[in-house]
């Protein structure tokens, strides 16, 4: 598969979805977009908050865009927060370096998109997007 | 239903991607807004162009702010173009003024959110827009 | 009064509110703001769409900044659309050129801030927001 | 009471604005939103610079758009401040991250809206929100 379908994309998303209900988590929120960092799928959850999309969407986007997944943003703001200040002034603010977002590859370890979860902590953000992310047959890097 | 639950969003654009593809269309997009203009979910078809998320939300978006459907804002801005440009830029260009935006209501005449349809003629858009929103039982104004 | 105070806003809002409930307009939104366009105060009718600010505020911001009323900005974007086009984006969009954007003076003629009004027709728009800057004492030039 | 009424925010500005009379602070402001983060009243004291609203609104817009309040936004700051200022970016700037900004929730625990309010310092800010909104038969989250 050298890109996210419409079909893998909607597996992601109710993947990640799924596995936040099953595991008692807040009300989750998923994007997942190609490898140009454009948006393919969005679902919010009911009872979450309205602000949603444009911190699952900045973190998807902010991984393709950047090439690396949000734990290792969240690093390199922690280690040098200009850069990541200046990354996300870079990408008109398209950009939410914690973990929860993703670069997505394919068996091949070509990028094909990326992935943005958030509504809960980090570790259980990562937790239900790769969950989505494993499920559609792509490896997640968080 | 005094709000879009994230069950109807989804038969909103399942409903409207099927319409297209039963019809023919080309490959379509569709945005479901809640009633502040808020993403509550998006997918875009494959073979779509890349940015069909912006025009798709922009249509939904507006049709929100601006209390008209995608019909009536054409119809301002071929009378008054300059109002129409000016709404856009006060909405930050989340605004797209053609037929495929729909103002969303419930049976009660509430507005509960906006829908955008993008990828064919307007006149398509509009028509695979609207089995969606019927087909949630809500109430489309194009 | 060289300057519009909040007693005077206050005055301007709730007079121009009145007056489209008395002459059962759609439901008005209202925006004041001082000689440098800063808003004062501002308050959206129930039931009016819920983008009016942008649009009220634009009306008034636009109307000091360019130094002329609502009906001076559509007659000239009328005649030179790409000069109101220009300005909107000068303005960050913060410009909206039809009739219900005041010019506020003082007796003096001094300019004391803008009036914005939206919600119904020009001419409405217009009646309203006479009514209010006028029930405080001032001079409308719309 | 499912959403603020005009009634209600008029309530909730002029309460919290006479709490800070009485209490001797520094000229107030204060935003009202809905639950989409949409203003519905604002008032600016007379003698409050005039940059005011862009902070009273963002106090409000950024509480509805996160889904909690300011000291909450304030706490995670200090923990992580490059998360809050993507947040920032990504609400394109429409977000004050310190004491002051409220969720507004009803008697049901439902999100009805936002409230910001600013001038003083974050505890005066706070209480004079919180006697706004306590005033209008709300409750805040600050």
């Amino acid at each position: 598969m050298n890109k996210i379908t419409l079909d893998a994309a909607r597996i992601i998303v109710r993947e990640a979805l799924d596995h936040g209900v099953k595991a008692r988590m807040k009300p989750l929120s998923v994007a997942v977009v190609d490898a140009g960092g454009h948006l393919i799928a969005f679902e919010r959850s009911d009872g979450a908050p309205v602000g949603r999309f444009e911190l699952a969407f900045g973190k998807a986007h902010g991984s393709v865009m950047l090439g690396i997944g949000g734990t290792a943003q969240r690093d390199r703001a922690e280690a040098q927060a200009y850069f990541i200040a200046a990354a996300n002034a870079a990408y008109s603010g398209k950009l939410v370096p914690v973990p929860g977002g993703f670069v997505v590859r394919n068996a091949a370890g070509d990028v094909v998109g990326g992935v943005g979860v958030t509504g809960d902590t980090s570790e259980n953000d990562m937790a239900a997007g790769e969950a989505g992310i494993v499920a559609a047959g792509l490896v997640a890097e968080g």
